[in-house]
């Protein structure tokens, strides 16, 4: 229950966003460094999540399946620039059944060498491609400085992995799988995102391309709330992973792997929370409406329970609770499942009864901007409307903060300003010098070069050479 | 795609199962000693059978939530019985990042210890019980022997973890989900199932009683298909889970866990199987009806795929898959999804398409038994009326051949004989020194003591001693 103030935003975002977590119940700290217990709440919205992709997967051809977590250490080192990028960052088991293991087992930090391991038995002719396969499960980074969802030792997310015939095919895919991830960023959670290609600094340790979605939080930064790599034949060479074609020829297969994990609670938290706490987009609410009753007495309370229940009753479709905890008042009520960020509230006391009414209160509206008072009839429709209302405003909203906080710099000293608050959008050479010096410089990384690219060229923001691509600057979680 | 036959039941019951789960692709060999990979028609068949066990946990009342993978090796040191039992089981975790860690890290091999830490942290009054939390999940124990689904290092399970203010309720919510199971387990998966009270020796390691549901495979071995566990205040005391009562009075709580695994997969194969391959219920099937057209020339290829597609539109419902794979004779892909158990097929020709029928073959009655021709009219209450008969027939036939298989041995030199190829149903004594040399001298093991006695009193199948309950004796997986 909550019954402390939680640090207003604009005093301490970091500390607003890790008392919020623990006292909205999503997440605890696990008595294991660096660590989380995701929590009732928490995973039910996880569960949320996982339920719009896993259905954007299954459309688009995918079937879900279930790898192993411990990976021998010899397979990480079969390709070269995934050993460099993720050894400094694994979790070995070195003993099994009381004896010391022949060869160290590390638990996964991601599984394109074990899965390129199964796909190479597995794939034989071109008649077996396209696989297309995604797992759910939990791996394990061992990361120096932790924060509940945003980076923690141990996550939960999904790992799409498949294997194509051609280059063309698997870089389809990888798009595909990008403009999957686009649209349950913007369609679901409400969080507006950039798609774009990472530069050669920043991409996935493997990969010949990255792509990403990038959002930025409600303290500019930027976060990285998706990824989808196109890995060329790498691991497919590693591995072995080849097929037979038409003409009888053996062939690597190309592969693509795609990533979404408990990152992006941390995305919704940053991205619609306020001062009072959570505001959870309808779409994955666990709970989309808490109706709460308002009695004095015993007779009051006998006549507003039944119109409550009948009221939950005909708003079964929707995610609803009543909360009838005794011996707390309506206010702190209120005040909870504001914190909790339910989209939606209604109130029913004794005058609401006897008018046939209710109070309905929406959560992005705090106070008596959004609240009214409707009649009792047609309230599903009124329901469904308003919470359809609440889910673009909340998109509306977040796509305004983005573009106020976002400029475009006229020379390098505009550059550092704007980042210091903001993104800037501005022409990149494509010289990895100028992205290092920046970073450097200003904290800021080139987050993504974006999909969308206007036509001409312009001088590079830093050293002013002829620059073919507008690049996002922005510091980021 | 399947070539090769699989050795028969009645040859080999082992190899047939081994087999049988590469062939039909449920799993494959992992390249970690004793790991599986589950393919995507396994993980298919478990998504639904955790689909069907979740909607029932959170019909009694249950949340889920995500606890970590990881577990100091202190905390399992707190109860004592637990960690004896599970010690010789352990993988363990000794370097992160680099670094040797200070104390090395359990992957937990079920959770009760971690949970039970977390418990005590938010646990604080008698408002705040009970906690029912449920978590999905994997989890790792070193076993030697290890057979694909049965017994492997790491498996997939759920596992609820309850805390309750009274001994009473933690009881009745042991005896509940262990209903819960049995309720599963007989209407969703066909598996007729025994539920019980284990005997001391067959106990979980720190539990006060554990519960079980006992299943019959097709070889009359017997297994453990799910098991509730009551830890009394065990846990509670070894993690200090406390909660003030309404006298504000300091009282520990009283816990449960209860679990079932991927294992249970390995019970549907083993009952319904037969050496065509697997036979799934309806119910949980990944693909309930298999649609395969018949033609010889585009002619008729024309004529056959638009009622195809029209039926498999009217089946929508129904988790259905239209097998238009080329260059392969249809009598081949009769046998394939034979052996991958889809319950229903459709076949559908030229001379069908004339007459407006469809035949419909029943995979649990392979060859003319199970064969009939239908009108395409109403086909849909048609197909829904056969799944239906279909999966009770399952169950009819299970029970069958449990009941064929179990006896009540009038002499303990009977028994030693029944126990070699089904179940004995006798009374026992309760002393554990008759159990441990029936075990020694026969290999059966106590499998439950049924929650159904009836009255009155026998005298032990052993010792001769007086005896208050019956109880299962068989080999087991």
């Amino acid at each position: 229950m909550a019954s402390e103030k939680i640090t207003p935003r604009s005093e301490n975002f970091s500390d607003w966003y890790n008392q919020l977590v623990i006292a909205a119940e999503l997440a605890d700290y696990a008595p294991v460094r660096g660590c989380m217990v995701v929590r009732p709440y928490g995973w039910a919205l996880w569960e949320n999540l996982q339920a719009a992709l896993d259905q954007r997967f299954k459309a688009t051809g995918h079937v879900n399946a279930a790898f192993p977590l411990f990976i021998p250490m010899s397979f990480l080192e079969k390709e070269k620039e995934h050993i460099e990028g993720f050894s400094p960052e694994l979790a070995v088991v070195t003993i099994g059944g009381g004896q010391v293991l022949e060869e160290p087992w590390v638990v996964r930090p991601t599984s394109e060498t074990i899965i390129g391991y199964m796909y190479a038995k597995w794939i034989e002719s071109y008649r077996d491609l396209p696989v297309l396969i995604n797992q759910w499960g939990n791996v394990v980074r061992w990361e120096m400085r932790t924060k509940l969802f945003l980076r923690t030792l141990e996550f939960y997310w999904q790992e799409g992995h498949t294997a194509h015939a051609t280059q063309e095919e698997a870089e389809e895919e990888t798009l595909r799988m990008l403009d999957v991830y686009t649209d349950f960023a913007i369609n679901e959670a409400a969080v507006p995102v950039i798609p774009g290609r990472k530069s050669e600094s920043e991409k996935f340790s493997g990969a010949v391309d990255s792509y990403t979605i990038e959002a930025m939080m409600g303290d500019t930064r930027a976060l990285q709330a998706g990824t989808s790599h196109f890995l060329g034949q790498n691991f497919a060479k590693a591995f072995e992973i080849q097929y037979l074609d038409q003409h009888n020829q053996l062939q690597h297969v190309w592969t693509t792997s795609w990533g979404l994990s408990t990152r992006f609670i941390g995305a919704i938290i940053m991205t619609h929370g306020d001062d009072q706490g959570l505001i959870l987009p309808p779409r994955v609410a666990p709970i989309q409406i808490v109706i709460v009753p308002i009695y004095r007495n015993d007779d009051e309370k006998s006549s507003v329970l039944p119109v409550v229940e009948k009221i939950q009753a005909e708003l079964g479709d929707f995610r609803s609770k009543v909360d009838d905890r005794q011996g707390i008042t309506p206010g702190f009520k209120f005040n909870d499942w504001e914190l909790r960020g339910v989209p939606l509230r209604i109130e029913i006391g004794p005058k609401d009864v006897a008018k046939g009414t209710v109070a309905l209160a929406r959560r992005d509206f705090p106070g008596k901007e959004g609240r009214s008072f409707v009649s009792q009839q047609n309230l599903y429709s009124r329901v469904s409307d308003l919470l359809t209302t609440i889910q673009s405003s909340l998109y509306d909203k977040a796509i305004s903060f983005r573009e106020n906080h976002t400029h475009e710099p006229g020379t390098y000293a505009e550059l550092k300003e704007i980042v210091s608050h903001g993104w800037a959008y501005t022409w990149w050479c494509g010289n990895p010098e100028c992205e290092q010096k920046i970073k450097e410089e200003t904290k800021a990384t080139i987050r993504c070069i974006p999909m969308k690219q206007s036509d001409g060229e312009g001088s590079c923001i830093y050293c002013l050479e002829a620059a073919a691509e507008k690049v996002y600057f922005a510091r980021a979680y």
